[in-house]
C-alpha cells in the first residue's frame, strides 16, 4: 500500500551534545561536518559577552578558518540574510555555525537556504519549499527559549511589508546542537523570563496541536514540568541548576514543536514581532493566557494534562474543571516573572488590531491550532489583552 | 573552558517516519540519501511474508537498482557480515536498506562498517572504534523489540569463539527509520512476546543506567507505560492498535537505550545468544526479574518510578516498598505472555554457568549497570533461574 509522505508522522531532531562546557566542542563538530572555512553567525551581544572569542579559539584549535557575521537583530530581516549569504559565497565557506539566540540561528538557516537554493528568501515562506540540502549547520543556543537549534523552523521579517515569514522545511533542521547552560549566565533576567515563556508556549502549543502524536507528547509534557520547576528560579537567581533545567526544557519543547508544529499563540505573536519589533518570547507571553482560554473548550482533556504538569491537583475533579486552571497557572507564573501583561504596555494601539488580526489569520501556525480562528475572533483576543 | 567530549551527554536518533504504510517511503528515502544502487539486507522470513517484494516495488518506482542479501540468521554471525560487505563492494552499491528485525539491521550495520573502514568486523568491538562514516542506512523494523533501527549498537556473533561482540559507535546510528506497524502483523505470537520483552528490558535498563539523564528518562518511562498497556494484547490478539502502541514503545525504548546504554540483563543475555543461539528477546525475558531483584537496592527510587509506570499504586507507601513490586509486575507480564521462565527450558545446563558468567562479567553492557557484578554474583543469578 503506497501511502503519501504527507499522511505519515515524522520525528526528526539534530544530534544533541549537552553540558556545561559543551561549546568547546564547536571546532570538533565543524571539523566532523567536513568544514574548513566556518561561517560563524552571531550578534553583537554575544560578542560583548565573550562567547565569540571563545568560539574562535575552539575553531582555531582545530585549524579551521572562520568568518564572523554579526549583522543580526531581534526579529531578523530578509536583507540581513541576503547580505550574509553573499558574504558566505564570497568567502567560500563550507559549514555554518550559529552561536546565539533564535535570531542568529534563524539568520543562519536563511543564509543556508540562499547558498544552496536559488532566488530570494521570500520564495521559501511556507511548508516544505526548501528542496536542496543547506550546508552543514552547527548551533550553540544562548537562550533557553528559541528551540531554533533543534527545529525545522526559521522566521524572517520582510523589511518592506513588515510581515514575519515562517519557513518550515526538514532541510533546515540543524545537524548538531551544542547545549551549554553556561551561555545563559550572561543574559539579563528579563530575557531569561521572556525566552522561558517562549519555551512554555512551544510546549503547550505542540501538545494541543492537531499534529501532536505519542512521540511528541512526552517531550511537551516534560518541558512544561521543567518550566514549572525552574523558570522563576532561573529568572530571579540565575542559579546554574535552574538554568540547566531550562536548557533541557527548551530542548524538549523544541523537539515537540518542530515535529508537532505550533498554534494560535504563534500566529498572533508573529505580527507583533513584524510590525512592532516586540521580542518573540514576550509576544508569546502576552498572548498565551487569552489563547488558552479560547482553546480550552476544543481540547479540554489535553489542557487537564497540562494543568497536571503545571502542578494542579487532579484527583476527584472533572476534566473541564482541571483544564480551567491552566490560564490561571500561566498568569501566576507571568506575575512571578514580572513580565508585562498588556499590549498597550509595549506600544500597541487599538487602531492596530484589525491589521494584526488580518496577518494572524493568514499565519501558517494557525493551521495546526485545535481551532482555526477567524479575523473577528482574533481581534477580540487582541482587544482582551490591549 | 575546554571540556573533553566524553564527559558531555549526548542524544542522537535517526529521522523517524511513522505510520501504517510507511514502508512505501523506502524508495523515496533511499533516493533522498543519494542512492542509485541499494543493498537490501533482510532474512528469508521477511521474503516469505511478502515484505521484500513490496520493498522492491517501492525501490523500482524510484528507478533504483537493488541487490538483496538475505544470508542472515538470528544472532547474526561475523562471516555473514563479511560476505555481505564483499557483495556490496562487488555490486557497487551506495545505500544500505535493512528490512527486518534486529538481525538484518545489525548485519546491515556490520556491512556498512566494513565497506568504509578497514580490517575485520572483530576490530570494532567496543565503544567508539568506528571512525569512518558508513554508507547511508535506511531501516524498516519488522519487530517491536530491536531498537537497532534507532540505536548506535550492533551485536555480531563470533563464529569461532561463540561470543557476541557489542559494537557501540555513533557512526552506525541509522539515518532514517520507517516504522510501519503493519510489518508486525506477519510475526508469530511468541516472537511478538519475546521482542516486546526486549523493548521492556531496553527501557528498564536505560532508565537505571549510570548514563541516564533527563533527555533519556522520559523516553524510557513512556516505553514502559506503553508496554504495560499494549504488550499482552498485541501478543494475544495482534490487534493493530496494540501493535501500533508496541511500535512506539520500541522506538521510545530505542531512543532511551541508544543514548543511556544498557545494563546487566544484556550483559547476561549476550552469552546465552552466543553459546546457545537463544533468541535475544527471550534471553532478556528469562533474566530480567532476577537482575531487577539484585539491582533494586542500588537505585530504589528509580525502581519506584518504574513500578508506577507499570501501574503500581504509589501513594502513602515508602519508595523501597513500591520498588519491590517491579519484579512481581514483570513476572506477571511474562506469565500472561506464556514465555519460558527457566534456563533449563531452553537447553542450558548448570555446568555451562561458569563460562556464561565469565563472558557476562566482561560484557561492555555491565559498565553502565547501577552495580558491576563479579563472576560469582553472576553465577548465582544464572543459577537462580536455571
Amino acid at each position: 500500500m503506497t501511502v503519501p509522505e504527507d499522511s505519515l508522522l515524522k520525528f526528526e531532531i539534530p544530534e544533541v551534545i549537552y553540558g556545561i562546557g559543551s561549546l568547546s566542542q564547536i571546532g570538533n563538530c565543524c571539523r566532523r561536518m567536513g568544514g574548513e572555512r566556518i561561517f560563524l553567525v552571531t550578534d553583537p551581544g554575544l560578542i560583548a559577552a565573550g562567547w565569540i572569542d571563545a568560539s574562535i579559539n575552539y575553531l582555531s584549535e582545530e585549524d579551521l578558518q572562520y568568518v564572523v557575521y554579526d549583522n543580526v537583530v531581534t526579529n531578523p530581516r530578509d536583507f540581513q540574510v541576503e547580505q550574509g549569504a553573499e558574504l558566505y559565497r564570497r568567502k567560500n565557506c563550507d559549514v555554518i555555525a550559529a552561536v546565539g539566540g533564535g535570531s542568529p540561528i534563524d539568520t543562519a538557516k536563511g543564509i543556508g537556504i540562499l547558498t544552496s537554493n536559488h532566488g530570494r528568501i521570500h520564495e521559501y515562506e511556507g511548508a516544505n519549499l526548501v528542496t536542496q540540502p543547506i550546508p552543514p549547520l552547527v548551533c550553540a543556543p544562548s537562550t533557553a527559549g528559541t528551540g531554533a537549534d533543534v527545529s525545522q523552523f526559521a522566521v524572517i521579517a520582510n523589511k518592506r511589508t513588515k510581515e514575519k515569514m515562517t519557513i518550515l522545511s526538514r532541510a533546515i533542521t540543524p545537524d548538531i546542537t551544542l547545549v551549554d547552560p553556561q551561555l545563559l549566565t550572561t543574559k539579563p533576567a528579563e530575557l531569561v523570563a521572556a525566552t522561558g515563556m517562549d519555551t512554555l508556549t512551544h510546549a503547550i502549543e505542540a501538545f494541543v496541536s492537531s499534529l501532536s502524536w505519542p512521540m511528541t507528547d512526552p517531550h511537551a509534557i516534560h518541558a512544561i514540568e521543567l518550566v514549572r520547576e525552574h523558570l522563576a528560579n532561573a529568572t530571579q537567581t540565575k542559579d546554574i541548576e535552574a538554568l540547566e533545567g531550562m536548557s533541557i526544557a527548551c530542548l524538549e519543547a523544541g523537539m515537540a514543536f518542530s515535529n508537532a508544529i505550533l498554534g494560535a499563540v504563534h500566529a498572533l505573536a508573529h505580527p507583533l514581532g513584524g510590525l512592532f519589533d516586540i521580542h518573540h518570547g514576550l509576544a508569546n507571553s502576552l498572548l498565551l493566557p487569552v489563547v488558552i482560554r479560547e482553546n480550552l473548550e476544543h481540547v479540554p482533556a489535553k489542557f487537564a494534562k497540562i494543568a497536571r504538569a503545571l502542578g494542579a491537583e487532579t484527583r476527584t475533579r472533572s476534566i473541564d474543571d482541571v483544564a480551567q486552571e491552566v490560564p490561571h497557572q500561566v498568569e501566576q507564573l507571568i506575575g512571578e516573572l514580572e513580565l508585562p501583561t498588556r499590549l498597550s504596555q509595549v506600544g500597541v494601539d487599538g487602531a492596530d488590531i484589525p491589521r494584526l488580526a488580518q496577518m494572524a489569520e493568514a499565519d501558517i501556525c494557525m493551521l495546526t491550532n485545535p481551532h482555526c480562528y477567524r479575523q473577528s475572533e482574533i481581534e477580540a483576543m487582541y482587544s482582551e489583552v490591549l
